[in-house]
């Protein structure tokens, strides 16, 4: 086993609201295969995307997407570059926000973060910013120019991961969790 | 999408033997979600193990390990720092043996491996090499010394990667397949 870290799970989100993929709060939430049952990304499977473009559009593929994860850390350094005074982590449509591991994002592939309950998670990698939270920013901040595009660059590198459900169970605000950290 | 290259599907194989890992060669096959039906590796889910010592021993957990890929350029650089004729792709467990990729171990988690059929794998990262296989080895070579954990040593980093099947589909000999590299 790699070298690990201990983090802070410091908010629990769900994607449950009509027509966005921003998330609610919520104190506790149960992983199960294909990730958060209710979620909009929950499933073992979805339709290929613009992100997938080496499958043809809405082939039925498997799920790599199923969990968000951002760290605070993360969220206050775009918010700085961007100027504005927060970034939520809803807004990114998180499922969770760690604190404790400032560069999550470069968090390798093949990594894990275990939860109390013995609840897995499988990192994927970066997640790669698209404009859908920057409208969200700019919504937000109405008075500063080009939030939608600007969030794009600024996240690069710093909006967090994706990830598969290694391990069922459940995740509560305030659990520590550890990182594995893979360094193969 | 990222930078991708062409290789060639040089031999497809299945772990349809009783009481061992050792694979044996199929003209084609078919994957579905899990894998390969049939094989000893097929499934969303497996139990835990030494690979996955974060949860324990017996766990239910996802199956990270469906589908295991060499290199016949990194199976001769094997046999050469052995000191013996051949490795075999079988003799590792493998179900795919591409021809075209020297350095497929060192491709990049979230790389995909697509094929004229559609199927698709997601690359989950190196296979980190363990004595099974050197023990297969070492019994092909009688007269080697010490092959069981020179195997270990000498593969490390060339001993090829495991995979998730992102879109089922049928695997041929001959096919060429494409490789698309994922460049985060």
């Amino acid at each position: 086993m790699g070298k690990h870290h201990e983090v802070e799970i410091f908010s629990v989100f769900i994607a449950n609201q009509d027509d966005t993929f921003v998330t609610t709060k919520t104190e506790e939430a149960v992983l199960e295969y294909g990730g958060i049952p209710g979620d909009l990304h929950f499933g073992l499977t979805k339709f290929a995307g613009a992100r997938e473009s080496m499958y043809k559009r809405g082939t039925e593929i498997f799920n790599r997407r199923q969990i968000s994860i951002v760290s605070v850390e993360e969220c206050a350094w775009i918010a700085e570059k961007l100027e504005v005074e927060q970034i939520l982590p809803e807004w990114l449509g998180a499922n969770i926000a760690i604190k404790g591991l400032g560069n999550l994002t470069k968090l390798a592939p093949g990594s894990r973060i275990v939860f109390p309950s013995g609840a897995g998670i499988l990192c994927e990698g970066e997640n790669l910013p698209c404009t859908q939270p920057g409208e969200v920013i700019q919504h937000k901040y109405p008075a500063n120019a080009n939030l939608t595009t600007r969030f794009v660059k600024a996240s690069l590198g710093q909006r967090g991961i994706v990830g598969i459900v290694e391990c069922p169970g459940k995740i509560r605000t305030g659990d520590t969790a550890k990182v594995i950290v893979n360094n193969v």
